[in-house]
């Protein structure tokens, strides 16, 4: 029987979170028993308010389009369903917004939050007798979903950071006879240094940039910290570096750590860069300068990765094909081929062993001195940033086309 | 009689000096009264100290390699000559080291400051009576030299910012139902705002991002600012603003005002983003996030507008050609056609009004808020970020090929 399906973007969007979204729509229209494909406007909002968006009304050509769209075209959000038990109201809603819609799919593209509301979806099958097929894409800049090799996004941000990084290093080498000395590159990943770790794909010679990568996984020392960057700048004339933005210190504090907290109750980060620029003035009395990247970083569709776009685009026809087929609960995953050249496939994996887990760097990956990674980490990050596939510009910048938009007539009353 | 050049480049370097430096060194290799072409270390303190790279060693395709090469590739230095009458040390000097190496053609690239420099070095043919023609090329990210119509490494960084801006507000509009309502995107530009000015670049539809663009020739009213962002995200859900790092508050003082001065004695500044953010965080109670590209903006050659890859390579080339011509003091120039279809050409300029000259961004420019610029501003910037000329890429990121910079032998005693 034909059922339509619901399609959300969840939690911070990557560069190629639309090339999923792009990928899914037009594999879900060569399938029979798959309706229309409603795309939930603001995320699972979308469902909660009964906010879908009809993507049918849109083009081929809109739709392909959204792969070369940074941000998420549907809108996403920062909510995270409660426990089944302490909140059946959400659920029974969904259920109701669902049964109007004659919705039996269930694509929720997100990170290791967004895995868990999809997998708590995805038992309502079970737990309130409601069919459904559940797929959650991955999708994260952080690149700490478990059991995948990669998150798509994440390929996208490090060619961001490699590319900037190396640009702004050339930069400040010509600038250190008499100006700036130290350069400091703030990056985003909270908890897992992987998109600091990727600054490290910059360096083609010895003495190249980035000199300091400063890792969320590593207690930052002060003391050993300044005294690396002394020691830089005396042998190389000059020192870039590389920060995560949840760089803690001894007391297991952020040194950026602001008052406000996002949704998720998570710490909202930002401005360690100019902490360890003031350090840096302070302490060593160089002249310094200091990069925020933000946002930046995770929309620069620009500049993305052509192996992280075709596993973005990936993972949304294999979430098509998997839920076709009666699957629900799993994850689209990267697979690396254990030969020697990179290689990668899609398998399915549980929600279950996925949700709420969070990758870090391992130990392996990080260098003895704790401020650098291993050659071990640079091949595993290599591969990831292969590849370009710039956007058609229009006007001098990346052309956005129009979509349409067309929200469904609402069955159901507003939900409180 | 063949006489050889000194070439330097001068100040913060942009995404494309180095093609102006390509292309003077293969124009000069195609004049017989030009010998070699030496290039300073570290700018004109390459003269000084007679640190001389010979170019002539480096083969036609790593010279061609410098079109796409980020950074200053023979080191850039923040030093200005002083005065002849006050230093006549440092004149002699140069003499010293010219007729030591038979210069006679003196190149030297860079923004006001140097073109002060250039215009002083210009005057010692008849001051000193050594002969030289002396040509200073117009580089500079921040647009504000006079007489030129626009300057070689702005139209690179505008596309950046109008990028940027672009892609992160694609970001901020799918975060804002749940999350991040104000982006602020702190861009360069001291006194003048020509660098914020270009994000207007990033808009196609009405209510398209930036909403608010703070310029440093508009004294920041708070009350007003934060009345804008207000009414902004009630009408469109987010606001993202552009704020220039010299903005100024109503004592005149740099809202980022840091205690560190440059070389030129100009306040080194950074950080109003993050002072904006605090004001719209405690006022407003809005989240929000904010980004700082610092160097990333004037160093990003894997996005350089390929109309201001073409001007600064078309100065380098006409700086020879007036060398060879006999010309002094003179700074080529990009005229922009009177026609509606943007065309340009690039004439000849005397230094002496230019030196130390500061063009800002004019009335008409502004908008009545002050919080904007007009069509005038757009339909002025607009074709100067037209065109793409991506890098070539190699392991995933731009390839940068290894120059031999080979030192000339010293013929003279260090420099004290």
């Amino acid at each position: 029987m034909k059922k339509n399906a619901f399609y959300a973007q969840s939690g911070g969007v990557t560069s190629v979170i639309n090339a999923t979204a792009s990928a899914l729509i037009l594999e879900a229209r060569k399938h029979k028993n798959i309706g229309k494909i409603f795309a939930g406007k603001n995320g699972i909002l979308g469902a909660l308010n009964e906010d879908l968006i009809d993507t049918s009304k849109e083009s081929i050509s809109a739709i392909e389009s959204l792969q070369s769209r940074a941000g998420g075209a549907f809108g996403s959000c920062r909510f995270k369903l409660k426990d089944f038990e302490s909140n059946k109201k959400e659920y029974k809603r969904l259920i109701e917004v669902f049964k109007a819609h004659n919705i039996g799919y269930f694509f929720y593209n997100g990170g290791n939050d967004s895995a868990d509301t999809a997998f708590k979806v995805s038992q309502i099958s079970k737990k309130l007798n409601y069919p459904i097929n559940c797929i959650a894409i991955p999708k994260t800049v952080d690149n700490d979903l478990v059991l995948t090799d990669c998150c798509p996004g994440f390929g996208s941000a490090a060619k961001y950071i490699a590319t900037s990084t190396m640009e702004a290093s050339l930069d400040v080498k010509s600038m250190a006879a008499t100006s700036t000395k130290v350069f400091i590159l703030e990056v985003m990943g909270r908890h897992a240094g992987w998109m600091a770790a990727s600054s490290s794909l910059a360096r083609k010679n010895k003495g190249d940039a980035p000199h300091i990568i400063l890792l969320p996984e590593v207690i930052f020392n002060q003391k050993k910290f300044l005294g690396q960057v002394k020691k830089t700048v005396s042998r190389n004339g000059y020192c870039v570096v590389v920060v995560s933005e949840g760089l803690k210190n001894n007391k297991n504090k952020f040194l950026a750590e602001a008052d406000t907290k996002d949704a998720f109750g998570h710490a909202q980060l930002g401005g360690v860069a100019p902490y360890i620029a003031n350090l840096i003035t302070d302490k060593l009395k160089m002249k310094n300068h200091w990069a925020v990247s933000d946002y930046l970083q995770r929309s620069a569709r620009h500049i993305s990765s052509k192996t992280d776009l075709d596993q973005a685009m990936g993972v949304g026809i294999k979430a098509i094909q998997y839920a076709v087929k009666g699957m629900n609960g799993v994850m689209p995953i990267i697979v690396r081929g254990k030969g020697k050249k990179y290689t990668w496939k899609i398998e399915p994996a549980p929600l279950s062993k996925i949700a709420n887990l969070e990758k870090k760097l391992p130990k392996s990956y990080i260098s003895k001195n704790g401020m650098d990674v291993t050659p071990k980490a640079v091949e595993y990050l290599q591969p990831l940033i292969q590849g370009e596939s710039f956007p058609k510009f229009k006007n001098g910048i990346p052309e956005i086309k129009d979509l349409k938009l067309v929200e469904v007539k609402k069955k159901l009353g507003p939900w409180t």
